[in-house]
């Protein structure tokens, strides 16, 4: 793989959609072919799977299988999109990636960490991102921000409680990995939180040997 | 679990749904309550995976994929449906369960036994059928019969190197679990595979301590 792999994550209302715009712009304005791609979804299929999991409201969905299907959506966009744009030697940006799976079904859905690296083992091998960044929030604040968009989906319906366990999930992973992560406090001014988006891209672009 | 899990396995073309109804009345007539059910579908969740599966033939599936939407469909029938009925000590008769994986995507699309192996020990632990009836055909014969009742769906379209792929799968699991598997010649006059169907099906009630 001759690409770079980037992903975003973090709870809704943590300014995910301004800020993965911000980080697009910022790789064009140096010069860099960057695809931008989310999950669940990234291609026909993974929208089919992402309109199940979030707007069914009506089908009954278990943890495993919810995680089984954002792995299924997961597989076909590694298989589809990224793999092939970062042996194209382009950047992917991705607006959520497994770190996801780790926060909302292994800590939120409490399936635990090991369910989710069994299937991670299995449909990644070797792939993890070169650089995540995750917007870190207090679920309360992020829940009153994102409830001013629109009506909530499947998961947002969960409740605080799901989304602290997310939070924390989220932040175990990045103390785990700290080498790959890099933690933005989404509660400050957004041209802080730029600020510090721009600065790690500046950085990753130097040790790319590319002009920042 | 206090019940029986029976599954029924084979080609299309095989009689499985005629030898389907023939085992649920074979038992209804010894006093037995029978839970009937296939995969994958048996939830709307199972239903609305297996639609997409078959029909969808504007969304690409690769082999991964599919296995993993299989295995969802999978964890919420277990959890929804053949747990709760097994646990009332219900009998529950499957049309197809995991040893179709082991055909269709292990053997039938190459991703190998071990990549299904994980996905079952993930979703069903210690769970297996107490019996499993293999239905077995040349595939030329079984396509050539199920070709006269429709269209072909996604999956009946892949060809008949992939058929007798899937047929060596299913009789290499057979051969490695020969306690568990009734492999029956469907080839057969209809009559003479349905005695076979009885005899299992009578020493089995005998093994329960039931009237055969």
């Amino acid at each position: 793989m001759s690409g770079v792999f980037l992903t975003l994550e973090g709870l809704e209302g943590t300014g995910k959609t301004t800020n993965l715009a911000f980080v697009q712009q910022r790789l064009q304005q140096a010069g860099v072919d960057v695809l931008v791609t989310r999950e669940p979804g990234g291609t026909p299929l993974g929208e089919a799977l992402r309109d199940v999991i979030l707007n069914r409201h009506d089908v009954q969905i278990g943890a495993m299988a919810e995680l089984l299907m954002i792995f299924a959506a997961r597989a076909q966009h590694l298989e589809q999109v990224i793999k092939p744009a970062l042996a194209a030697g382009r950047w992917v940006l991705s607006d959520r990636f497994t770190e996801a799976s780790y926060a909302y079904q292994g800590a939120g859905r409490s399936l635990g960490s090991e369910a989710v690296e069994v299937l991670e083992n299995l449909v990644q091998q070797e792939l993890q991102p070169d650089l995540t960044f995750l917007l870190d929030i207090e679920p309360e604040l992020g829940l009153r921000r994102a409830s001013a968009t629109g009506a909530p989906d499947r998961i947002e319906q969960a409740g605080l409680p799901f989304f602290e366990r997310v939070r924390s999930g989220y932040l175990a992973r990045a103390q785990q990995f700290p080498q790959r992560f890099c933690v933005l406090d989404a509660a400050e001014p957004l041209l802080d939180v730029q600020a510090g988006l721009d600065n790690a891209l500046a950085a990753l672009l130097r040790d790319k040997g590319l002009p920042s």
